[in-house]
């Protein structure tokens, strides 16, 4: 039904040949977050080795301290949080699951080596991102009754919703409880960075659940877009921001180094809303166009409900209605002719060379910014 | 129903006259927290005048920063935390609800003071402390579908499961925030500690949640006593032992602390459960033995079920099948005759003791540690 050919225009212009499948994020616009779980692994690095080597460094050096601090869990919600990272069955017996590609503690760490301090310093920062990141998932799953991740069925699924919902507590806790512990002069403003950012996750996931229940004509381009910051950018932004922080970065070079992860995620997000509707079901796992049949809000939608265009008001009128049998091919093409998906690659190509600016801001010397953009072309070229 | 002398009985042996209403803590043994809510409010210190001067003292410095960190979260989530203190009405007009009775912040207040340090040095982790309680009131709300909280509907009967989710996970963000931000060099330390103690909150709400699902042979008496003390003793705890910190105080005075804030809040816990069975429905707003007629397997009943005497058996087969009407007497009995009663009121009378042997430890001046004695009354000796 897709193209190669409009696989890759799903790509930034001027991309690299896409890159493996990415992190699972906190996903935006409305969507479910089965599309990513659903999605085939590409061998991480088979198109962008830099970025391979980076999270392969990554899991090595984090994944340590990831394990240690859930494994400190008492019984019960360890058990859940295992079977969550894809580490353990339901009944217990080990697995060898797709913990997820671990993104957000790698820019943690590839932006404290960018700002010239140390890795291994900011091993447990980056776990605490990392048990962020997964406090996130157990509870958006429970609230958007999402029964897969990672090509598993989700926590609560599994263990009930009231299980779900304490593991992802404790997680948040974890976090905490590592920066609380972590002797680094840099660990309490990074803890006090990271609170603000879970309050910020939580407003994103408020409105992402809020704007579902209004109808097609009453969500705001603008809104959709700060939904997005909030859900799928800030997390993406504190990653890189305490990164900078861990080096002993100045103010102003921290905050642009999580105004360039917000931007990095907000592209991100538009590519694979873009993906979501017109990218190769042989490659995502699930029918092109999934999201379109329920009706999510996502942005390239949003762009074309709000174009002012003569197909804006044909997708108002199949948005206003149910999915019947048959819509998807002319829901597809109201999208289309009403500009979402220009718009979308437009602005996905706009926040990426925001995202450039602000890196070049924090991190003057293009050798000490590589890994980092090697890591937002990562996240963001993806072609499935 | 219920006796003045057999409600008296259900205070420790010797105990001053009955104080007011405490604050609603995370109840344990399997009991809904609608009894706290619906009890009757008591003006404070009618009747335990040092503890009402505490209580006030702490209201009045504790308060504007519980506003100010709740004021700080977005729209969506302030509306239901602040409906969730009492501040406000569902509709957003000020209310001067039941926002609870601060004795967690209280003892913060108390601790550090009693360990020669100053109050004001400890509003932020006093108010860190009743952030991390009311997250887990919210959670636990969800979890235990209970529909009233403080006489008003609970947070996710009027907004949703998923805000009421959220606003939760946004206090606990903001209880570490205001201690990462908190320049007191024992912030580090006590950020740790109530991130830890958040770990065997959800522990003791896990086992909470499951021991109801069992049958009334299944459950031990100590697995029970540690569930209490996860779900109920240890943010007391937690509470006494960061005033500690923030005097401070050296690790084992601070455990010490730890240990008498577990101890008085276990026997809180066990007076609170045989008020659930011999309470007067008068005081208590709810009728006597609401936890008998749903199968609750408090305290007083898994020991009169563990007891090995005939009423035991009794019990076990009443338990073992749904309430039918008329049954709410020969459950009482039973519970009476198999010694459930005596053992808990001997129970809370040997934890006190202990309560108050690990008060001296902290704290060997009898005056210095009055303000906690006090406090330790206050939660304990209820009649109603």
């Amino acid at each position: 039904m897709t193209t190669r050919t409009e696989r890759d225009q799903a790509a930034i212009p001027g991309s690299r040949p896409p890159a493996g499948d990415p992190d699972t994020p906190r996903t935006a616009g409305g969507r479910s977050m089965d599309g990513h779980a659903e999605r085939r692994p590409v061998p991480a690095g088979s198109e962008n080795p830099e970025a391979a080597d980076v999270l392969e460094r990554t899991r090595a050096l984090v994944d340590p301290e990831l394990r240690r601090a859930v494994d400190s869990l008492p019984g019960s919600m360890r058990r859940v949080a295992r079977h969550h990272f894809g580490w353990e069955q339901a009944d217990g017996t080990p697995a060898a699951g797709d913990a997820g590609k671990a993104i957000r503690p790698a820019l943690v760490l590839t932006a404290v080596r960018a700002l010239g301090g140390r890795r291994t310093d900011a091993v447990r920062a980056a776990a605490a991102v990392e048990l962020v990141h997964n406090f996130t998932l157990l509870h958006d799953d429970v609230m958007d009754r999402d029964t897969t991740r990672r090509h598993r069925p989700t926590a609560w699924t599994v263990f009930g919703e009231a299980d779900a919902i304490l593991a992802g507590d404790a997680l948040q806790a974890l976090a905490q409880q590592l920066l609380a512990e972590d002797p680094h002069p840099a660990s309490a403003a990074a803890a006090a960075r990271l609170a603000g950012c879970v309050v910020e996750l939580c407003a994103g996931q408020h409105t992402d659940t809020a704007m579902e229940k209004l109808g097609p004509g009453e969500v705001t381009l603008d809104e959709c877009l700060a939904m997005a910051e909030a859900k799928t950018g800030a997390l993406i932004g504190c990653a890189c921001a305490l990164g900078g922080l861990y080096a002993g970065a100045d103010a102003r070079d921290v905050d642009a180094l999580d105004a360039f992860g917000r931007e990095a995620g907000l592209a991100f997000q538009l590519i694979d809303d873009v993906i979501g509707i017109w990218g190769d079901p042989g490659r995502t796992g699930k029918p092109a166009g999934a999201d379109l049949v329920a009706r999510k809000k996502s942005l390239p939608v949003v762009a074309a409900l709000t174009s002012d265009s003569p197909a804006a008001g044909d997708l108002a009128r199949l948005y206003g209605s149910p999915y019947r049998e048959g819509d998807l091919e002319r829901t597809v093409l109201a999208v289309e002719r009403a500009g979402g998906r220009d718009w979308a690659q437009a602005e996905a190509a706009d926040r990426m060379a925001r995202a450039m600016h602000e890196l070049s801001r924090a991190v003057p010397d293009p050798e000490a910014a590589g890994g980092l953009l090697a890591l937002a072309e990562f996240v963001t070229r993806r072609s499935s």
